[in-house]
């Protein structure tokens, strides 16, 4: 499962993306020159690579399907549950298997050799790239360790379940010790020299592909620098935003939530020929291959507007997933997470909370649910700001700085500044700082997350650096699809597709950091300011400040 | 996937049943005896063999998976259909490879030592015959065969359908013919001995373990001779029977046929935490291990009563699924498709068109769709018999008869008395005599069915054999539970299931054949006169004959 709302890491897949020593800028036509002119020899090694990593490829959407169904369908018995965990964990070693399968090792030392690469096409050798990272990483960690990792994962999903149901941090620490110490091992086994410097760098780099601490480190100190006035600004305003027009007239009957929901996906896009929209606990979006691209959220009666946000947030992943290049090679996949969540936030955010498409979508809402709110009414509700414990229901100007104290409690965890007993304490003053609030126990802090019990350290910053992304991005297409306002009012969102389809989806993992993208799709890396400036001048106007 | 009412095969797991030379009567206390006293170095040798079957299995349960999937939620697209063949095609692999591990060869070659073999239990000795069969069977068909065969069913699944929808027999003969000639390839691989005397044994033997064309000769021989006079005498009846409490009342909406399918099922006894009802176009029953059985069923809003008996019929076969032994070992599983169809039909037939279970469903017919008929009238309606073109559509009296046909065409095609593009005749010729119909074309007759193009020979009469295995299984139940009829009528199954639990289910195959696992349960091998006695009386008190 990929980019989804609250959580992901795929213990299978970890390790499978990384910044390799030797990336480099590409002009943009080299979606023309996949088919180069190699010998016939080097077109067999090269073919026969393919056809292997297309066979671990087509595993790991095996596993996936798995994965879906356990969290859609599948009965909730205990022993359904630990069956699924045998054939999960079975296949787990299947795919790993087929990882690093010698002759993968044979192929990619033949194509690397100095003088057959430059035979290869620039995406061909992206793909040699790609999987000899892949393929290096995945040999590198010792099937011990590997085992060791994933059972202190399960360990660490109950433990933090009871730690968090409990309020009592002292139930997950000792395991939580104990995951943060395998990550230590484990990435010293993926990346000895950068591990050497910092493990955190190594863990960061597999989420966010090219980013390093230092830049995550520079970039949040200039979102902290802005977004802690601004939102201590917006607390203090008299204005206050009313949520109304999403209760009012409840219960909202889910049968017309969901008629609302599959009739907004299928305007936005979604395709239900290639693709499902179900209900699990937590929103996720996954994908079995380009034609198969599958989306959930879920619902309550009480309140409609949470459901369609999940909605087109998973809508917008579906779309990086769905337009990606063909083939199930490593660089066909998504670059990273942070990209990955700037596709969901840029639908979920730049369009659906934007005023022209609550122009867009009031008729609908009121045809299905029978709300009559205005369109401005809508907006409105839409953003509201407010300070609150919990970052998955974090709107997006307080959301950021959930993120930035998670990522500034990693860093310190990495570098022992901190113990695991004290984390709850250094949430606490961070709450206090950053929105005056005092956490009443670790189910409202340090326990909120499921992240750090599958050991995925280094996620959390990916959030807010797809934020800023999709931030620049939405700029860019701004400017150059002229009348975008009209186009959202209207229900015309396939330019907006077709552009990201271009210019980001189809680049897959080609570049191999979002700095290289970005400066590819929009002339420049990444520039957290356009974020800042959004921000700012939205609420400002929204709050009535100066 | 198994046992469903219209089709099956699995390529994947095709020829992991079959019997055994050395297959012996074994007293009903194994169960209790699993664990016997061998030495450590043998209890190592057999937990390690375990593990690997436990693997072997588990994989096949996540290729089942992805089957329910493709037959249930799956979008529809092209590509989808693609990327799944795909995936099921490196699972085979997979699958395959974890079936031949040379490992296995070793570890059962150390048990069968005729030094050792003794030291283990009854029941592991079970599982190292049951396993020593798959092992020598799989390893015995060469890779090039097995993906020839995987290739030639999947041609053979689109020529057939082609041919059906046009009604044009020679766009699937050819392919029919190839399929025959792999068929004798693969079965001389399979059992070379067997073979060498009659193919069409060993693929009978792959689907009903332990049952040879001879004795099947004799026993359709005895049903024919008695069943083609009842049915000409049933066609001759005055007597009418009315359909209408089905249909009146339409259109029935497919939410509350669903809500009654569901009370049905779980009154019955289905286990909604370990198993899911969904809807499917055919439906089918599949099991990814004993705590994850799901069936599935189809609606129309013209009539109801297809959707519940198919449901019925399902929930049967789940029950098997869900009672078998502990453990996903070779023995652990369903004895032959003839003892599962025995399961289904037990439910479909011998409870669900009996008068009792009408007096228990009216009730809830009424509450649920709003039908006013009587549990007379609606086990009237239950029980009609018309003379049809279609198998899947058939009734209970003339099912057999269909079944027997096909058995007919298939030992002349594999004895050669029989010509690929002679099937259609020979099938109006037998519609002929069975039912005095004219078959108007072969969607109607000869390509109605999907078992062939598939290469499913042998399958067929296993219906068939399955119906009269549950005339003598409730036969026996009536015996030992008094009140019957008591407990269907009060929505009190639990006692019937428990007894079927009891003598079949929980027998897994640790019995080689269905006449052992009969002497086990009923106290006779198979006597098809419990199932001609059960049509005769029945019809002939429902069709007023003397």
């Amino acid at each position: 499962m990929v980019g989804c709302r609250s959580i992901w890491l795929n213990p299978v897949t970890e390790g499978s993306r990384g910044s390799p020593a030797w990336a480099r800028q590409i002009p943009p036509s080299f979606l023309s020159l996949r088919l180069s002119a190699m010998s016939s020899a080097v077109r067999q090694t090269y073919d026969h690579l393919c056809k292997l990593l297309n066979r671990a490829a087509l595993l790991r959407q095996v596993s996936a399907v798995l994965e879906w169904d356990q969290q859609t369908f599948m009965p909730s018995s205990e022993g359904t549950a630990r069956s699924r965990g045998a054939q999960l964990e079975v296949m787990a070693g299947v795919i790993h298997d087929a990882e690093v399968d010698p002759e993968i090792g044979k192929l990619l030392t033949r194509l690397r050799d100095p003088a057959v690469l430059p035979e290869l096409s620039e995406w061909e050798q992206a793909v040699v790239r790609d999987s000899w990272r892949d393929f290096r990483r995945s040999k590198a960690v010792p099937k011990e360790l590997a085992e060791r990792r994933a059972r202190l994962q399960s360990e660490g999903y109950s433990s933090w379940a009871e730690a968090r149901a409990k309020k009592d941090w002292s139930l997950f620490a000792p395991t939580l010790q104990q995951l943060l110490d395998n990550t230590m091992e484990y990435a010293h086994c993926v990346e000895p020299e950068l591990a050497a410097v910092d493990p955190y760098a190594v863990m960061l780099d597999q989420f966010e592909r090219g980013m390093t601490p230092q830049r995550v480190d520079g970039v949040f100190a200039r979102i902290k620098e802005r977004l802690v006035p601004l939102t201590q600004a917006v607390f203090a305003s008299s204005v206050k935003i009313s949520q109304a027009p999403f209760t009012e007239g409840a219960p909202f009957a889910i049968e017309k939530q969901k008629q609302l929901n599959e009739e907004i996906a299928t305007a936005l896009g979604f395709d239900f020929s290639r693709g499902r929209l179900d209900v699990s606990l937590h929103p996720f979006s996954t994908s079995f291959g380009k034609s198969d691209v599958r989306i959930t959220t879920r619902y309550k009666e009480s309140e409609w507007f949470q459901a369609l946000s999940g909605l087109i947030h998973e809508t917008g992943h579906s779309f990086y997933e769905r337009q990606l290049p063909d083939g199930n090679l490593p660089t066909c996949s998504s670059l990273s997470m942070g990209v990955h969540e700037s596709q969901s936030l840029f639908w979920e955010r730049h369009i659906g909370l934007s005023p022209a498409f609550w122009r867009f979508a009031a008729p609908l809402v009121e045809k299905n649910l029978g709300v009559r709110a205005s369109p401005e009414e809508l907006h409105k509700a839409a953003n509201g700001v407010e300070a609150g414990f919990i970052r998955v229901e974090a709107d997006e100007l307080t959301y950021p700085l959930h993120v930035i104290l998670r990522f500034e409690i990693e860093r310190d965890l990495f570098s022992r500044k901190l113990a695991v007993a004290d984390v709850p304490a250094a949430w606490s003053e961070k709450m206090k700082d950053f929105f005056g609030l005092d956490v009443p126990d670790v189910a409202l802090g340090a326990a909120q997350d499921i992240h750090w019990s599958g050991a995925a350290f280094g996620y959390f910053p990916t959030y807010l650096l797809g934020a800023a992304y999709s931030a620049q991005i939405f700029r860019k297409i701004s400017q150059e699809i002229g009348n975008l306002d009209e186009l959202v009012q209207n229900g015309k969102f396939e330019p907006i597709l077709h552009w990201l389809g271009e210019k980001i989806h189809r680049q897959g993992s080609f570049f191999t950091s979002a700095d290289d993208l970005l400066r590819f799709a929009t002339g420049e890396p990444l520039n957290v300011d356009y974020l800042l400036d959004y921000l700012e001048g939205k609420y400002r106007q929204l709050y009535g400040l100066q």
